[in-house]
């Protein structure tokens, strides 16, 4: 087929240069917009950003001329790697404008309208997506979003729980890498040898957008999952790939008791969904592999699992106060950020929504 | 007063090295005894210890004698830094042979007769020794033993939560420093740009550890808390300093509600215990320090407090699963290794145990 | 004696903080005024100062009212740590007001009329202050300049072999700290597990620097030392001490042979100066410490010998290219910045050119 | 054409791991042995390696016996990946036994008759393999070597100035990374936010295989290169890649100018050698990659250019001392290690030396 026309808002920041990267080979989406800031507009792609994600940036964007986030681009799909601070009219005006806004900004994904999206998890929350333009009186466009980069492999690992064993309770410590607060981002001096126990908002992000992905969508409204659920979050100093500790309660009846370990693993690893259903270009294969041995997953050699599209996970193991405990990591700016939003695009085409 | 004669076992260790340095200008101890394995005995200090912990080894020890883990040592006292493979019987030796051992091996940490001890937390519990002796037979000699280097922070930050509101549920995620492995410890390949999920024994540690320390002592028997406990240990890219992020059930009865954070904060910032009210020489003017900054303790800023003896707590909120969530730093080798086992010495010396 | 009173310029910056914290308990100075950018200006310095060189800001300047960097601060001496881009003009303007200006920023090091000081190197640099007075028509107020962070450690070590061997070449290769780039200077991203290998105009200022340092001041003109010298800048993931690899050639005459080793560490070990004659404060006993060690120095253990004030050489040895090679440490934003501006201060004071 | 059959002595180090992944798909080589010391013969490779270089172990290996380090190991090239401590007469050994040697081990690479290998600098010192069987009287076997990896982008930076232009002086600095050190290696507590200026041995190679590599072959006697040459070698907290600051002069005439900085970054960039010509399966399409931006290369992004096969040159600039100068950055376990023995028995294969 003819490949589907897709824009990049937001395209020189460290999550804009991974849609570049991600979509330079893709088999369904071709790049024929840039779009930033009005300081980057008008100039070469290659002349603007400071490319870091990989040692080159792909040769064919480089001569690409930036444009503005702002109708006119020449593209039907926009992914949006824009900053909080700016995203929220740009990506509504789009969509306006009969663009459809594929986002990994935070700014609409708690809109009660708006798809908060991970395709292996809450694929049917797409539906909504015929309110949002009765409600916007969008004709064409709309906005889909994609969950926080310390949110997607949390939500990737409690589903195949909730899903077997249901769901009450959740405790999580997370340990964040550096590429998850963007470029600059950290000031080096903060963070060498060194741990910040806070990332503003991203509590808040962890327990809000989890209980939405868990939840139900009926009758066009999100009912959140009713889980309990607790996040610390630290900036540790790694490159890539956000660890978390977790532990659950499982929900199960009054006086019944839990399943086994070997239970859980098996319902994490045995764990596909949708996407690996339909074969998504950017799905992996098995969306959860849960490691075996005992100090794994660790970040530097696990982030990058199923091309960064798989979350690993591993030490399953009963907890005194809750029911079982475990690690999880995640690749923050592919699983977690421009390979999610990525994804979601292409649930959207497999469902229709979107053709060449 | 004449000083008292002391030991250090294990002595050319990271551990072993921090006793060296704390103890070098102490007001009431000096070192006339240096021991470590049978390859250094019979060797200058300075010549078999590859001195890690500051620029300069102390020029008192350096032409010290090294001399074997055994009875014969010039001193009363014996503090141990013995690897745990090796620190039982050596410390049960010496002990028997009359020496008084403070230890901060795990050997002996949950003997039914030997008491963990952090001066601020269950200094009673040091009247098992006389049991201890009887028991053992021991007519002068007696061990005991400081917690795990990650059990200090935590045990220092529940104690005031304990006694002001009662505790019954902890859970705890800690990100621990490469100084609590030792030396050569992690190797670096292992946790440049990463983390380790696991240490080993560590989690079983905390939990044990913890509730010893905060249970009671009855009839010469120890009580663990009723406390469910649950930790998730992990080794991470920095120094000095482990860093745990805590989340509790204050021990209310069903129907009352918490407390408030401001009553909370409140308990941490004004615990004093017994070492500042006998001015022990080692025992920080406030054990536990209470930052209000968003994004404190951090590590490399925080573990010196109050030389290295005091924990640094920030972040105290409420926790939408238990009640009440925080951060806690604690020096893991000043406060949570050498200089805990000195203030534990130092109570000896208090309380009579002790003399010159 | 009553204190001098004296102001810092640029006084919420990374060097600006090491000013105050190394000011605080000074024996001659009171710090009087805090001066910064028009945005802190009017507000207490507790307030506007991200403290960031130790755990706590020192609690004397807390509520301190930070001013403007203009004439109209209560003080005698400004210390100045503004930045490049603004510092010239400002310190002009301070010392046209009638302030002595001990400034550590770039921009009046090169000029002909003001010294480049170091005091164990070029003390009697500073009789061109008279000069510069009369060229600029300043009747009270004058400028003295601090080298560069990375000159300065590389001058101290490179006088004692120009003083009894002569000098003609010197090469040498950076690793430099991220202090050095101020706050919030690199992030984080650019430098974990990495090397940047180029810094902005560091290589022209430590080869101009170290010829004006090294040369002489002739009927006021200073003339730079007849030395070839090449740099080599790097940026390298440790937080404070910039390290560097020199070669140098000896100025012998031809066919004499160089000195033995031991003669060169004998030349650096035993070298004191003006300052250290002077007793001033601030002087470190000995400003060149050599370690026998094969591996050191090293950053995390050396940096803060001396109080950060002194050097500290290693693996002195000799080059088949050149004569000697050796390591040369020191601490960048202490004897590199803050504390060499205020040594700068102490030497002006000892000789007359200020007094309380 | 069938594979030849390939062993790897030393296979569960660092290095060893590495030859396992980078031959895994090899066109021309299939390891059908895997031998390493007497305490893992005998048991699975899968479960006596620590497999380190990546998240998995390839499959194939998982399963294979460990061998011990002696002849009847079924293959005919051993790669050696063994400590210098036993390589020396395990390789002779084996040598004797009819085994062709890759070896990247130290202990022949200086020996008057074996060629010390990189096919784009000294092709055809593979010559003196003839004559190495005969002076030992082996029949069948030889012994090739690869140079010490921070010898290696240096050698391959230096041989088109060489050729180019002449070369007379030589100085580098090498800023090396913990993987040079193998595992364990470097503890974590010596290194994190530190630089060890001392690498044991590390000197003298650098100065001795570079002059052997660059040195000529003439009736089966290795020639050193006149060049005077001198190193100075750190230890860095990089994970992978040797990054080296280089200086040097340009063997011209006396009284004629050095050639452009054009010319030099031409002769460098416009490289290419006897493997590109062969288009041996290993050799990069162009050994040495300029890179433009004023601060490149870098270690963390650049190192696996070429697919760590290339070396990477940035700021080629003039020496105020020397001639020119400039950054070279080398894969140190790839094109530093395995991949240079692997290409060495390319050249082998290609020479006619071996065959399937």
């Amino acid at each position: 087929m003819d490949k589907i026309k897709v824009g990049i808002l937001g395209a020189t920041g460290t999550v804009g240069q991974r849609f570049v990267q991600l979509l330079q080979d893709h088999p369904w989406f071709e790049i024929t917009a840039l779009a930033a800031s009005k300081a980057s507009a008008g100039r070469p792609y290659g002349e603007v950003c400071r490319w870091k994600v990989s040692a080159e940036m792909p040769s064919a964007v480089r001569d690409m001329m930036v444009e503005e986030c702002a109708p006119g681009l020449d593209c039907e799909l926009v992914f949006s790697a824009l900053p909080g601070e700016v995203a929220g009219p740009i990506e509504e005006n789009l969509a306006i404008a009969g663009y459809f806004v594929s986002s990994n900004a935070k700014n609409h994904r708690l809109d009660p309208d708006v798809p908060l999206l991970i395709p292996e998890v809450n694929p049917d929350h797409i539906q909504i997506i015929e309110h949002q333009r009765r409600q916007r009186s969008w004709e064409r466009g709309f906005i889909v979003t994609s969950p926080n980069c310390s949110v997607t492999p949390l939500a990737l690992a409690l589903k195949p729980l909730q899903d077997s064993f249901g769901l009450t309770t959740v405790m999580v410590t997370t340990m964040q890498a550096i590429s998850g607060a963007g470029y600059p981002g950290l000031p080096s001096w903060d963070i060498l040898g060194n741990i910040i126990p806070y990332i503003r908002g991203e509590e808040e992000k962890v327990e809000a957008e989890s209980l939405k992905l868990l939840g139900r969508l009926e009758a066009n409204e999100f009912q959140s999952a009713p889980i309990a659920i607790s996040a610390q979050c630290n900036r540790v100093n790694t490159v890539e790939g956000h660890l978390e500790a977790v532990s659950v309660r499982l929900g199960r009846k009054k006086g019944t008791t839990p399943p086994t370990t070997e239970a859980v693993v098996e319902a994490l690893r045995s764990f596909t969904a949708l996407p690996q259903e339909l074969e998504l270009p950017s799905a992996p294969r098995q969306p959860i592999v849960v490691r075996e041995e005992i100090d794994r997953p660790q970040p530097r050699y696990d982030c990058d699992q199923g091309g960064g599209m798989a979350v690993v996970v591993g030490r399953v193991r009963e907890c005194p106060v809750l029911d079982y405990k475990f690690m999880v990591l995640g690749h923050n700016t592919i699983r977690g950020a421009a390979g999610g939003s990525i994804l979601n695009a292409e649930l959207l085409v497999a469902k229709g929504y979107l053709s060449a």
